[in-house]
């Protein structure tokens, strides 16, 4: 069998010199605690501190990344352990993983292979390659680890050195999960970030459902204008005291208006109809961006804006398998003008903290480090999802530094559900961001000491800092 | 004179120990036999077997890369010998090839001048530069060679290792020269390939006429749109029995379309008349994607779409010389609504094998590596004509392979009309692609006998399997 | 204090065999004088050639690149030195210059950095690192040698080795300090160009007054379209005699129209009214690109157009401080469509030279450089803006390269009102070519002969030939 071993200089450059210069900036930084800002995590876990059940179910079938990948190549969803929509139970997870590892090669290339190696090797000490071969091995070692207590939720977030993770969590969340961690004896820090598409995008599924259980929950008669955004300011004081410091919005475009007061009760009125127009449901998603950030200058709350995905383009699959099955693609996205009414009426308002991501990467060099590197309330969040990988983390360096400086970005977000492998994210995102400072060295355009001390914001301060931490 | 001869080590990476891991790689495939799945050959040179006729008519004046980049700088190009559509001959040969050749410095830094040197040293044995200087002997070498049996079609075929080619036909081509090639005791296998442009666009010149013939040509009424549907499935049957595998489609965008069976007669009413609305003849193409996907599902040929040119850009050169001179443009190309409809209706049925290209490498990361790493029937060819170059090359498997993995694209297509540098298109492919490959070894982000394994899969099977030859 | 010097190997490749011949073709070049064809330096300088104030006002207050960074992290930009509209002053220019230089950080992997470090050594000789301990030392080294003579403009014009430098003015500029500078005893080439934004487009603050001044000026009516064109060929005339061989035009996007004269008259006659269609404006923006280019075809002066910059993005710092303060935003521009009208009309015509521009990096080797590889009139300018930094000029030669060739393209433009900084941007910019074209050395991809060839057409022949200078 093929030996499975992680090379010390993996993901550095290659050119020796350069190596050498990263290696260094990399041993700097390399066992600093992790702050993941923004990820996916099922607080849950933390609050119950429930054993993981098996390889399976824990690795393969939550992870989209996996999922996406393996369709692609004919391979049914239900026969990786994923159950439908109705119910049916997928594979028998011992089967489920006999056919992930005989398509392990499908990764070669792809991140999911370097986080996954990772996982094998550094959390389960495994010591061959996965293959048809390896499965059961794999199988077996991985299974009987998760009933040891050192492979519990909690156990294993101290042993990654997390310093603080957010998940998050809609507004209708009552986040007991949250409280029960806040109420434990254990000290890992787990907090909430308020996501609140919900009941802000006219065109989710039950969106008027859900604003009758915002009424609920927080007490005011969302079927005003008025009620609606101190349903709003309460919910978000619900979530600061559960530890939440930023928001984050996952709209279709990064559209944002600034209407007037009246023309927002109008607004409302429409789109609170059975029947919204698409273009009402994008005024009301821009409006409330704005809404928020106004929101954020009274109560602190970071704001993140991750747009540009065509959720469930697969309308088969979706329907059998429902979200999140790797069935989402990116879209063209505009910034400048989008953003423009928010940023006129907020942008140079430091207090506002606005964290944008992007899935085009034309818009790097071209909107969104212009628009970092001019206005003060503006971030850059990292290289995010399809571009979280060395050559995408690469372009996002190349492409932003020159023109955001490294001062308007803000560290890494591992944005995972797939809780082992935040490590190993954080993990890649220090080699590479290493190897980047090195190749700026190398090429007598930073000086070694500026770079070391750079590695030290790019892996742990910018984060810390930017949200708040 | 200036030498001219190829670096055994040209097109790899500098950095000595990549390159080292280059060489071993492209050792071992530097000799596969070639798959050419895709190309604008011309069968009757492997029916006739004729000799050509000189170096002008053979390597300047068919090649719209050289014209274009001639034409840029102000040479016209009947100085060049290119006949102009009134039937004026270009230039002597002679002449036209001594402009050609005082001008080969413009080809600095471009993928013609590795494709050209790799003809004069490789087949011409050619050893100074192309210069002014040597532009006689050039020709004459060149020339005369072309008068000697081993320099006819067939030996040329046989020479270069081609093991299969694909030339490319519209529904209206009988197929004589494939046949005679079938029916000839030479074992050369070339294949055809079915692009119906010309009966499927109705701004096509003389779609209505196109489609008249196509009634006569397969018994079949097409004015009505079930004997237009019908007589496609005839001609693909023709085709297939001429060894076609593939068919091809050159719309101007990827739009796809999913009618009612009303709604297709309806439009195709329309699209018949005299004046076609812009609007409806999207909307007939769009539509005609789907069903030459519905097709494939029956008779299983392979589907490629190459869409995003302005053809003919310039008026008064198109009406002076024709097309394919060089005047092509590439547009911003929108895929992933694009291809929506058809992927929803046939993208989850592994029986498709739909080949996407694009001309916009801003989708390369954003747009289609996401569908390829998720749809079954999708896979995502090559860079494609202005990127088919050692930087296109690279980009395209830094922006692909993190996200679509190595298994969802489909080895090379060289697409070419200038046969002599087939095997050169090849080899510059198989040098990158063992570069890249390199560098992820050297940076230990993939092992040595994986790299190994996929360098056979890039230069020959992966062609091989997706187009079914 | 840390130690500031200029690696002599900086900004060239870091692999070892690749730099060294990088170096040796650098050092071919780095004495060549500078053409400085297009950029803002204030002809009134080399006019009355005063002595520059202080470093402040000089390196700081002008530069929109270091204000946008530093207003980006919430740094106020009067506490930075600069006047508001209402006329009330910056800080005080020392404590201006303590806060850049205790932000200085921020600079670090941005093209100012490396333009300053370049100003600070090779200048003013001083060798620590800007920082706030060195910021007093700095200010008073600085501000003492701008009262000696050899720090005056034309002083500091000589000692650059510029051998040509060109300005922008309006139509309605007249040019006196241009005339000035030809009478005088002094040799400096300083020349002018046609920049008529002012009064071509609709949009403009005072459009319709500056038609009225333009009339005035020109003495032509130019309240009827005749009148106008009139207007402009007259002066034009009077900027090519005082040493213009160029027109810039700076639209939001590179439309083209080729209206009849009917539509024209109808169209001038609309856009001058108190009201102006944005849909007229752009019209008529897109017709005078045309007229131009016809103009162009008779005076011989060179077309420049720099489209795709939203100007003054941020409304409130545009009240406060007016343009140029660093809140200007790409856009996402096209151009195949866009530019299709005027180059069907002119674009085969050899007289004709049209230097194009992009903020928009996707449009390199999807659009520009395949109409640049195929237009006569047509040629490529340099990697501009934020696009003018080691990244950026990489990514420009590595997409535009191998479709347009590097004969398409026009060397080196500033581009900037940083008198001081000009030869470090040109030394950035021979640094970074001849590092790419060691790049094609090393793989083999070009001769180190034609290699040193072209390091002279890029850092000097191209740009004299390209502007007729």
């Amino acid at each position: 069998m093929q030996k499975l071993s992680l090379h010390p200089d993996r993901l550095f450059p290659a050119h020796e010199a350069t190596r050498s210069i990263a290696r260094e900036l990399y041993e700097s930084v390399r066992g600093l605690p992790i702050i993941s800002p923004h990820g996916h995590t099922d607080p849950s876990w933390f609050a119950e501190n429930e054993k993981f059940s098996n390889a399976t179910d824990l690795l393969l079938v939550p992870d989209h990344y996996l999922l996406r990948m393996l369709y692609s190549q004919g391979i049914p969803l239900e026969s990786l352990g994923v159950a439908d929509a109705s119910g049916a139970p997928g594979a028998d997870p011992r089967e489920a993983w006999r056919l992930f590892a005989s398509n392990y090669h499908l990764f070669r290339g792809t991140p999911s292979r370097i986080w996954l190696d990772w996982v094998f090797s550094e959390v389960f000490k495994l010591d061959v390659l996965l293959t048809a071969e390896s499965a059961d091995p794999y199988f077996d070692t991985i299974t009987d680890a998760l009933q040891r207590d050192e492979f519990r939720p909690r156990a294993l977030f101290d042993r990654f050195g997390i310093e603080v993770i957010a998940t998050t969590e809609g507004p209708l969340d009552t986040l007991e999960s949250h409280a029960k961690i806040r109420d434990s004896e254990w000290d890992g820090r787990v907090i909430t970030a308020y996501r609140p598409d919900p009941v802000i995008d006219p065109e989710f599924e039950g969106f008027r459902k859900n604003l009758d259980a915002l009424s609920d929950l927080a007490g005011e008669d969302c079927t005003s204008w008025q009620g609606y955004l101190a349903a709003h300011r309460k919910r978000r004081d619900f979530f600061r005291e559960m530890g939440a410091t930023s928001t984050d919005h996952g709209h279709p475009t990064p559209s944002t208006a600034d209407l007037s007061g009246a023309e927002c009760e109008d607004l409302f009125r429409r789109v609170k109809a059975a029947e919204v127009d698409p273009v009402d449901a994008e005024l009301f998603r821009a409006q409330m961006l704005t809404e928020m950030a106004t929101m954020s200058l009274d109560d602190g709350l970071v704001m993140q804006i991750h747009p540009g995905s065509f959720r469930n383009h697969n309308p088969a699959l979706f329907k059998r398998f429902g979200r999140d099955k790797g069935a989402d693609i990116p879209l063209r996205t505009e910034y400048v003008r989008a953003l423009q009414p928010m940023l006129a009426k907020h942008g140079n308002d430091p207090r506002l903290s606005l964290i944008v991501f992007t899935l085009d990467e034309s818009t790097y060099a071209r909107e969104l480090a212009p628009l970092a590197g001019h206005y003060p309330a503006l971030k850059l969040g990292p290289a995010w999802w399809f571009h979280d990988s060395p050559e995408g983390m690469r372009r996002y360096r190349r492409m932003v530094t020159e023109t955001a400086g490294f001062y308007n970005t803000v560290g890494f977000n591992d944005d995972t559900r797939a809780f082992l492998s935040i490590p190993a994210r954080h993990d890649l995102a220090r080699r590479i961001d290493c190897g980047f400072l090195a190749e700026l060295v190398a090429e007598h355009r930073l000086d070694q000491a500026e770079a070391a001390e750079l590695a030290q914001d790019l892996a742990y301060n910018f984060a810390k800092a930017a949200y708040k931490l």
